[in-house]
């Protein structure tokens, strides 16, 4: 015996979810039916809206539900010359949250993997190239993660940058708040001393 | 700054599931909304046919597309007089797995639990009532998980089954296999001391 076509279906959904298996997907599809068919419903509705009133802005390729996002329309963010490369939208509100960051950002949705197909254009690096000759911007602050791919793509960047008046920069890489020594990585540990700060001494 | 209106609504929806939290939603709507739009309406439209498709078989409340499901409809388990009382459909699918059994079934979806306000109402008892009196079912083999509220419901159905030709019997309790005598928690090795079986020696 198996389970009927519309809840095999129903459960083969569920699986495309990033961390849901089999049996979480089973007991998702049959909770909501057993128990919660508005919460489907809304769920069912959440999706549909969100495919067809979601778009990326056409400055800053973040989500939005307008063609220019409400960053990219503050005045005094655009006319501070910052932009914050990020390769997520999660990483534009981590950001924002720690409320030391008042410029706009520049979302890449992925970051360079010419292996997996992710090349320059998919990240939009032509729309950034065109932002960056036009001389809109003053620094380009790098929030990429630290990893071959972001690393690689920070790269990439600085080398378009090159030719520009833009200045730069990259996010500090170190030792994180609350960090116990012992158990840090030896990369980070190894970024935390080439970037030691020597200690004003009055 | 927040998620845009449809973004939060969207990751609010998939707090719903069971297990999803709120990161874990996030997760789940940017990455349906970066990778996989195709998916995301794969998912609206599988949660869309399934609420409108799928009712409850009239003869043992497992989700079914007919009024009657596939198992009610086989005349040999119908004829059988058998009938296993499971609290969900995944109960019959493991049942139906073991090729043990060859009787129908009746899903009660849920258990009694009189706080929840879960009563013999709720879980369809009086439709098993009628099928007792009309002498339909010759064995009822309950199948409750071994908790409060399941022991609570196989004693309610058992005296419901009283004045009623059926017997009743209750799946066997005691060591699963593979399990190791002394991880298995002190009620399962009750069950299994009270239940032994003798040897038969030739």
């Amino acid at each position: 015996m198996k389970f009927t076509p519309l809840i095999q279906e129903l459960i083969d959904s569920f699986k495309i979810l990033p961390g849901v298996g089999p049996k979480s997907a089973q007991r998702m599809a049959f909770q909501l039916l057993e128990q919660n068919q508005t919460g489907a419903a809304r769920l069912a509705k959440a999706l549909q809206t969100a495919l067809s009133g979601i778009c990326k802005c056409k400055i800053c390729r973040n989500f939005s539900e307008q063609e220019n996002c409400p960053v990219c329309s503050e005045l005094t963010r655009v006319e501070s010359g910052q932009v914050c490369v990020v390769a997520t939208p999660s990483d534009v509100l981590a950001i924002e949250e720690t409320g030391h960051y008042h410029g706009r950002y520049f979302v890449l949705m992925g970051l360079l993997s010419p292996l997996d197909g992710v090349g320059p254009e998919e990240l939009g690096l032509d729309l950034l190239a065109q932002q960056l000759s036009a001389g809109q911007i003053s620094e380009l602050i790098l929030a990429t993660p630290p990893s071959i791919e972001g690393d690689a793509t920070a790269y990439y960047i600085t080398d378009m940058a090159k030719d520009t008046t833009a200045k730069v920069s990259q996010l500090a890489q170190g030792v994180p708040m609350g960090g116990d020594i012992s158990n840090i990585d030896s990369r980070t540990l190894g970024h935390a001393f080439s970037g030691r700060k020597f200690i004003e001494q009055s």
